[in-house]
């Protein structure tokens, strides 16, 4: 299939079921005439992320597919894949947290873009962020703008990768979710959680002070 | 890991057991004090494939590793991956060939990528060629540099690509082999034959035709 030309009426949302990429999946639902959600189960300590993703999915009416990419757990053990390894309570200072498998976002937006491709979709959604940048390379908008041109010549394909979170922070993600009539759906369906408590979280993993605090900056900032 | 640095001594080969990654195997063998050869498992018609780079590697005391990408077929069913589909006898005038997977390369060589920088591996030989361009975006030069630049930015490594065949046609990858002493072990224990055939093939498929064109091309070249 040659598509050289952008289709602006679908698009393909890289969907975990978490606060970033269900508020990506509603303004996805806002601009384009089809979308269809995809999630990568990679063993991944909480099942619960995908029975998220799919309740979410289910409430919305959008099509969700599951990508096995269990073969992840070949390549980098670690601790988001696996449930033996603690996770760090804050990330370390400097580089990445322990939860990090090198290259997984590229290697997940390579296996959307192969996906999307088959459907006829070259729009692809990710909630990745440069704002809350926390060590990983592969959120920054460095590295997107250069896999979009890789991912175009690996497939002569015109893919567009949109980033709609990519310069803002949580407070304003929040904001987003609201302005697209989804504050309600994004604070109590969605699962950010390290220890897989779905909506406001065990309270104490990095990733739950994270959200917490984003949530009462935006209540500050915009009630 | 942080590695800024070029790693000179280690390499890392995607490996398929045919003439062209063989070649390349060789050629690292002579550069690199430590090689080590990956192959991928993607349900491929013939694991005869996966045989005879068992038995090269052994036969050159290589270090041999297997990934597992079976998830390839959740993508794209294809003729080289389902059995049940015809291969063409003679590739497509236009467009690429219906053995193709979208994105296969890329996806083979960020795999690849995750895999070294795991073993302090940054550079990484791939025997695509832009002289047999065949269709295959994927096997283009500048594809390759873009997937360098992205990988780069993707785990904050100073991966190398290296691509000994991408300028050299058929003829003289057979000269490579002879010059690095391999030709009677490229020519015998390799397989690039459509029906899973070692050495000279079915003689019928695209490849075999195309193995024997340059095989008897470099014996008129160089004889």
């Amino acid at each position: 299939m040659n598509m050289n030309t952008r289709n602006k009426e679908k698009a393909l949302v890289v969907f975990s079921g978490g606060q970033d990429s269900t508020t990506c999946l509603l303004w996805a639902l806002k601009r384009y005439k089809e979308v269809i959600a995809v999630s990568f189960d990679y063993g991944q300590r909480h099942k619960a992320e995908l029975d998220c993703a799919k309740e979410i999915t289910e409430k919305l009416g959008v099509e969700w597919h599951v990508l096995d990419m269990s073969l992840l757990n070949q390549l980098a053990p670690n601790s988001l894949t696996r449930a033996e390894i603690v996770v760090d309570e804050n990330a370390p200072e400097e580089g990445t947290p322990n939860s990090v498998v090198d290259g997984r976002n590229m290697l997940f937006l390579t296996f959307a873009a192969v996906f999307a491709k088959q459907r006829g979709i070259t729009d692809l959604i990710t909630g990745v962020s440069q704002s809350d940048f926390s060590g990983y390379p592969d959120c920054r908008d460095v590295f997107i703008k250069s896999l979009n041109a890789t991912l175009n010549l690996a497939m002569d394909t015109t893919f567009c990768i949109e980033t709609p979170l990519m310069w803002i922070d949580k407070a304003d993600t929040w904001k987003l979710a609201r302005d697209l009539d989804g504050l309600e759906l994004v604070r109590d369906m969605t699962l950010t959680c390290y220890n897989g408590v779905k909506g406001d979280g065990c309270g104490r993993c990095p990733s739950c002070k994270l959200r917490k605090q984003g949530y009462e900056e935006f209540l500050a900032r915009y009630r």
